[in-house]
């Protein structure tokens, strides 16, 4: 799939309301509206819609998303979909769905404690799973993170693999996280 | 400009160092050391190069970069580029290179405080100024942040303007930032 990720005029199909300045998040919210977003947000917004859990599985570029699924929120999740103003964090409008990050990083799980180079790993999820999904009302599931597979070795590839496959076959009944702050930030 | 986010296959001229298992970290790292990488990011690399300061200027979305500006970091600070292992965060090869991000954000500073919905507008910077920026070497400047452009009133939108403005003016007097998790989480 080679999905868009510019937000950009041709997002709205036909007449912009204010065609002298574009502005893209107040030009998107209307034609959500009025259902004139062109149709690759309109299939990815179907899918979400009848998803109960949504999985993001993603390499960590620069600690976030590769740019082509940060594209996908940026498209995908707009408001009059996924939230209105008000109607976001708890009110968002997907509130009634699951979501969670499985991720692969090239930095060991050393790397990534409190105490090592690139500080905790939860730190860099607060933008991911606070800002973006909670913001649109996903309840957040805890994030699968399978740190350094490059330079694992085969065996233990292959224990992270079982261990997601494991995980999978009871995800329905975990609790989701307290996505607030102590969760990222606190001891 | 319509640069293109996404990091793929395309990105190395000729031939792949592994055509049986595509990793683009490692093929772009090969493409980048031999002078094999795409056009338009070598374009892009030439402009680094030549900069003392590096200034970012973005809407946020969903606490972060456009995907568009995103796959800007993706493609164009690679390995071999920006950064090596070893060398990187102090050692990153854009060490003596400034950074700054001059963002604009839909949420009102109020929401970007601690006790705020959407939390201090520090905890955010972290994966950019810090997992990118950083990483790379780039000493990091105080961001400029212009809260709510959108609901200001013209004579706020002027003087954001002419703060920015009068800012730029000593800019290169500026000390960086101490880009370490206190200045992000701390009191």
């Amino acid at each position: 799939m080679d999905f868009e990720p510019r937000a950009t005029r041709k997002d709205i199909t036909g007449a912009v309301s204010n065609p002298e300045f574009f502005n893209y998040g107040v030009e998107a919210y209307e034609a959500c509206k009025k259902g004139a977003l062109t149709s690759d947000i309109i299939d990815e917004q179907k899918k979400v819609q009848e998803a109960d859990l949504v999985i993001f599985q993603f390499p960590l570029y620069w600690f976030s998303m590769p740019a082509i699924l940060k594209g996908w929120m940026d498209r995908v999740l707009c408001q009059g979909f996924a939230f209105d103003i008000p109607g976001f964090y708890d009110s968002g409008f997907l509130k009634n769905k699951l979501a969670l990050l499985s991720l692969t990083t090239g930095g060991t799980a050393e790397m990534y404690m409190k105490t090592g180079v690139s500080g905790d790993y939860r730190y860099f999820l607060w933008p991911l799973q606070h800002g973006a999904l909670h913001f649109c009302g996903f309840k957040v599931l805890a994030p699968q993170i399978s740190f350094a597979p490059e330079i694992a070795s085969e065996e233990e590839r292959k224990a992270m693999v079982a261990s997601w496959a494991q995980r999978l076959k009871t995800i329905w009944e975990e609790e989701p996280i307290d996505c607030t702050p102590p969760w990222y930030f606190g001891q």
